[in-house]
């Protein structure tokens, strides 16, 4: 994009042209707020009792058009608080938003199109409407969106567009958008079995088939063997537990609104733990400790709970039940450095492996506090919170990262080292992330007994390598287009026989590829021999082995590739040990 | 016990006769009731402002023998309520008995002791109280417990005690609660840091430490090797649920009260799984299914919660979070039998290994429905509840299990197959089970397409391998007295350097051992060798490999087993191979 600024203009007034356009064709409806986002911009109108459909969308985009033509300027006015009301006395959203600015001690500011419309607006917007190319935009859809986001308001509609500087920015963006809809974890989720959601369980709460759990377990072996041969040891916790744990974590203070809360028959409130690292303190806390004893390293899969609003929930990317690759170190002070660095190691090791960690497709946050909001974190007197950020960036210097400093992305606990990767679309996200809290271990009266025999305070580290495993997975689903690399694939390869005389022999070669631990089906149906193979390519399976007669005669066995072009022909043994060199 | 009839009117007398000794000394206590229980009795006693303490049972127990050497008789007399109000009438707890009894239609009972104690009872007692032998009985300790069991009534005072015919039962009886207290896993639990409890995160909510979870994952890990290989697969479902997934399965009818509501920000009512039954059928319905797919067999270390009343909370024998080893298979009606053969087979197989499933030490409860209560369960009209009970029964036959038909035992949905172990006290826990259930099925719908092209239903079998986790833990630690079989052991072997000389060659066979993927450390410390060893040996580790200068020497090393005297110089190769051979 050129011209920042330009494109926010040119949006904004697509916005205001869309209610022309609606207006025109619907004069009853009552407009409410049409603001600019990513790509484009959006109306929420209250059309009364009229259904919007695709057919509407049309014309109205016809419309816009025809507006646009007119080189109609837009002019911005002040007007009194009376003169708005009065304005606007039939639109009760717009009623109640003058009567805020007023109350807020702001000017109410309007701007006008031409001679045919006005709306209540702090601009910017353009000049006039010849600015705006009518070949680089696009209504997209239709959604239904509570007024000012809240469900106990009405239903309003909010309609879509999308806006570029240029028509071939617009197109480009157009297939973007019909690769990540081909690529839509959900849709191949469903195609691929991976997961499910029921109406009897509820929004949010995912549940995985063998398939989907199968994913899940080859990421968690994975980061175990990178983890454990760091000296991590896994810990259990559960999921409910009495609020008290996070009244003394500071949780309840902070987050309170978020947490599910869990009542039986006794007096005693409990929540569902959003977060593994409080109960892991408790674990710490359970025998006495030595200079010794420490770095202590507790990982946990542990699944929280948090309360999402159910129109914020999508797919795996936004769901209730969180599972995380969730861990916690406790060190000396002498000890954080190396500890932070070993964990940027798995880290760095994990996405290295995925082919994720190139250059320029992955950057880190260093999440710092906002110094505007400084009650928002646990900021003690003593600096430590700052002493943590100087450690972080420290390290994050040392290790080379490509850094950014972000204020306001700290935990309220502590600065965060946030590992942002680009996915093959282009799409960033958020998974691995260190965590430095100096103080968790003090409020939770943590201590361990020092070479000079005085009890201190230990420095808790949290980190989580995948991050939430159910975002993870969404994110791969996506990244790959459902083409899982051979050591991610639910099922690895499938055999499939010529005929039924290759049945045995294909068995066989399916019994030693289990025992061997890998992940294999062996199709041994009554379909033909053209459809297992339709089938197995649908599936996007790694690879299917096919055996036919001459395989038979000279006892080896033919392996088609999903990602090459050729078929070969090759012994078992040799078959097993490229599986084995490509599940590393 | 040669007579059980005379015991327990022993028992049921001597309650009477502590209730003598307890008024002699208070006088304005009320006495509420005392029934007999295995191996002894209790009476509940109100003791007003009154705090009893060791000292009173002496007092109580010297005076009961004063009472019962006295030859007292016990006699039955019938009175009306009038009668029986009146006498009674500063007892509030005997007057709501009375009028109970009352209202039930059924006379009121009255037994006398001497002339000297006349209580509400039924009897029966014996004649005399010469016939109590007074070296054979022992009051043993006080506890608190509330009016009928509801935390809503008064807290009363509990005071226990025990009796046999003879004084060698009490000292054979004393001597095996001394061994229990001894191998108590809540004590041992803590001595071998295994699992701990928090305040903040409530009352039967246990946490593992990292070998508590290593011990888990032995167990999870055996069972998955030998239910993997017949076909299971695992799925994860969430822990909170609507409501509604178990008003439509049965379990809200049935136990409402046991469940944790879940509340939030929206109207949606969740509650906390109980059971992954339902969720399963969930995965099961997310797509179409034909008889080719079938069976399905969906395992999960699910984690359920149940609102067990915190007096009821027991270390890990009675918690309100409860890993469950849980399983599901769907099958055809054609391969019920077979799919349960296999699932006894895994149970034999597992329980084989643990040297549990010796004869005389298990039996099998096939556990039917209660005719008398036929409300309790989903018997339909079409008989299908007993079809499953006669399969049941047959299988159990099949299999040559020692069975027994208990009534009253199946589960609302179906009949089942409980395998009872004993333990090395002799005490009885139901760990494994099997159940037949042709009702959950039907009740969510699900269906697939047979070999005719019509939709049927599938039948549902539950099973558990271990049970509950945490009961599985308690049971295994009060089973070997926390000496774990080398496969369960959370830590297999301690490397032991007899001086510093030794700590190279040392680590590298630590570090040779840890790469095999045994569960190994390395004890360098500062501490002395004598020290090091008694260490080793107060963990109750199986194998202790010392390194001496002869081992070096020699390129061996020497194994101290905790089970065998002699210690044994071998080869690094041998060591492993006898490892390897253990973990099986």
């Amino acid at each position: 994009m050129k011209n920042k600024e330009q494109i926010f203009k040119i949006r904004h007034s697509l916005a205001h042209i869309l209610a022309i356009a609606v207006l025109d064709k619907y004069p009853d409806t009552k407009i409410t707020i049409g603001p600019v986002i990513e790509n484009g911009f959006y109306y929420d109108i209250d059309f009364g009792e009229n259904k919007i459909a695709e057919n509407d969308l049309k014309d109205f985009q016809k419309k816009m058009k025809k507006i646009i033509s007119q080189k109609l300027d837009f002019d911005k006015v002040e007007i009194s608080k009376e003169e708005a009301l009065e304005k606007f006395k039939n639109n009760e959203y717009k009623t109640e938003l003058i009567n805020e600015i007023a109350d807020n001690g702001e000017a109410i500011m309007l701007y006008k199109t031409g001679q045919i419309f006005e709306d209540l607006c702090e601009g910017p917007h353009i000049e006039n409407t010849s600015e705006i190319p009518t070949d680089a935009f696009k209504l997209t859809k239709v959604a239904g969106a509570y007024w000012r986001g809240d469900e106990k308001n009405k239903m309003l509609t909010r309609i879509y567009g999308v806006a570029f500087e240029t028509s071939e920015e617009l197109k480009e963006y157009e297939e973007k958008i019909r690769e990540a809809e081909k690529r839509d974890h959900r849709k191949l989720g469903k195609e691929l079995d991976l997961f499910t959601f029921s109406n009897l369980v509820g929004a949010g709460l995912p549940m995985f088939t063998p398939k989907g759990t199968k994913i899940r377990e080859a990421v968690t072996d994975k980061i175990w063997k990178l983890q454990s041969a760091l000296g991590w040891e896994r810990v259990v916790s559960p999921h409910i537990t009495k609020k008290e744990l996070y009244e003394t974590s500071g949780h309840w203070a902070k987050f309170s609104d978020e947490l599910f809360k869990v009542s039986g028959k006794s007096d005693t409130r409990f929540v569902m733990k959003p977060m593994n690292c409080p109960h892991h303190t408790q674990i710490f806390a359970s025998s006495p400790k030595t200079y010794k004893d420490l770095p202590i390293r507790y990982a946990e899969n542990g699944v929280v709970y948090r309360d999402e609003q159910a129109g914020e929930l999508a797919g795996l990317t936004r769901v209730r039940s969180i599972t995380q690759d969730d861990g916690h170190a406790f060190v000396t002070p002498e000890q954080v450095e190396q500890e932070i660095k070993n964990i940027v190691s798995i880290i760095k090791d994990f996405y290295t492996k995925l082919g994720m960690l190139e250059d320029g497709n992955y950057w880190v946050s260093l999440s710092l506090h906002n110094p505007e909001e400084p009650e928002k974190y646990l900021i003690n007197e003593d600096g430590l919170f700052l002493e943590a950020e100087r450690i972080l960036e420290k390290i994050a210097q040392d290790e080379n990262l490509p850094y950014k400093k972000m204020e306001g992305e700290a935990a309220f606990y502590g600065p965060k080292l946030d590992f942002q990767f680009k996915d093959a679309l282009g799409r960033e996200w958020q998974l691995g992330t260190v965590q430095l809290d100096f103080n968790m271990p003090k409020r939770f009266g943590l201590e361990y007994v020092d070479k000079d025999g005085e009890k201190k305070t230990p420095i808790m580290i949290h980190r989580a390598i995948a991050g939430s495993l159910e975002r993870f997975m969404a994110v791969m689903i996506e990244h790959t287009a459902g083409n899982f690399p051979f050591w991610l694939s639910p099922v690895q390869a499938k055999i499939i026989p010529v005929g039924d005389f290759a049945n045995e022999y294909s068995e066989n070669i399916f019994k030693k590829l289990k025992e061997a631990g890998f992940r294999v089906e062996f199709d041994d149906s009554n379909d033909g021999f053209g459809k297992k193979v339709r089938k197995a390519k649908k599936e996007k399976l790694p690879y299917f082995i096919v055996i036919g007669e001459k395989d038979i005669e000279s006892e080896k066995l033919t392996l088609e590739s999903r990602d090459e072009e050729n078929s070969e022909q090759i012994a078992f043994e040799e078959l097993l040990e490229k599986f084995k060199k490509e599940n590393e």
